[in-house]
């Protein structure tokens, strides 16, 4: 069985691709260069895709600069800082990047019918203050009735599944999850800034590092700033 | 008003085009360097979108060739040639490239949210032997739903809509309507092969071929090999 597993190279989708190995799926990572802001998440990508030792790890370039519309993708947007989890709020952040998972996933639908998969996992989580939109299960639904109906595969009844384990998750509990399958932290990448360290500030940093300190853990990533440590 | 409009530089794609326009649209084009055996329709495409006067063109590079699936992506699969209209069935063809629209009509829906347009068009055709599971109506409404979902504009109730003006039209009523239109066919590529001058024998080219001929009309396109004229 092979499924395809969309790898940014942070804390959540490293825990799925750990999943889908005790799953029993061979393994086909796949990564995407979209000119982001935090590039540095590629290095993590290929690390880990290294450590749970894929069978295969994609890396599809393209620019989403092109129009921007995200602080991610457009420099001249600030990136949220110093947000403490509780200021975060359920809106919409700035750092959505339009349909992102819908091009995320589209690439890995189309990866998954080439090499014949079964599955296809996604560390989409629809809790801790995201916010996102194609996060949330209802979409997650809409997309599966795509694969049903937009591949060759799914129109003759084998469609590739979008398996979501993180989907209703708090972080900690995913950081519980990845301790146990033994998802290498030190590894993985979660800061949305983009330098050689973490920021320590952004909402993504901010959010791990809570977790880690909720559960009494030590985060081995290092960062500039450390608010919860 | 803004629309998004899926251009690859091909009869149907043109069309839309120029139907989005007489629909009063201020006009922006996407059109997509996948690494395609049939480059030549990007020349096509900027050459119409520069005919049509567009707002904006945008072409987005990726390479489907990772993983091929496809006789378009895949130089070793042989496209099929000299098969007359009547030999074409409703089968999906080996020219279906793995998800292929459902990543254009990603890639067209994070513009269109990024410009803030209200309407994406896609040439789409459910008719004319075409097999492919991803020009169907159900499944063009299943993208319809993800639009709504996945995106900012979205949940907030202002869902791009996507629009198909050729899904039901053979394509001899496309190049009727084309005419209407004012569309320099002379400009567009059917072509799959990828050469300087169309083959004229791959499915793409003797369809084409077989409507302008079925209206009469000679198609002002320069071909190698014409059955039909």
């Amino acid at each position: 069985m092979k499924a395809v597993i969309l790898l940014s190279g942070g804390l959540d989708s490293s825990t799925v691709l750990y999943q889908a190995k005790a799953d029993g799926y061979e393994c086909y990572a796949i990564s995407f260069d979209y000119q982001q802001r935090h590039r540095r998440e590629l290095q993590s990508a290929d690390a880990i895709a290294r450590c749970a030792n894929v069978k295969e790890h994609q890396v599809v370039s393209f620019d989403l600069r092109q129009w921007g519309g995200s602080a991610l993708t457009d420099d001249s947007m600030d990136l949220p800082e110093h947000r403490c989890v509780d200021q975060m709020s359920q809106d919409i952040p700035i750092t959505y990047v339009p349909a992102r998972n819908t091009i995320f996933l589209s690439f890995g639908l189309s990866y998954a019918e080439a090499i014949d998969a079964q599955a296809l996992y996604i560390g989409v989580n629809a809790l801790d203050y995201s916010g996102y939109p194609d996060c949330r299960p209802d979409y997650i639904q809409a997309m599966q009735h795509v694969f049903e109906l937009g591949t060759k595969q799914g129109r003759e009844g084998q469609t590739i599944k979008i398996v979501t384990p993180l989907i209703d998750l708090k972080k900690t509990a995913i950081i519980e999850l990845g301790n146990q399958l033994g998802v290498p932290w030190e590894q993985t990448w979660s800061c949305y800034a983009g330098g050689d360290v973490a920021c320590g500030v952004c909402d993504s940093c901010q959010l791990r590092l809570a977790a880690f300190a909720e559960l009494g853990l030590n985060d081995p990533l290092l960062y500039q700033n450390q608010n919860f440590r």
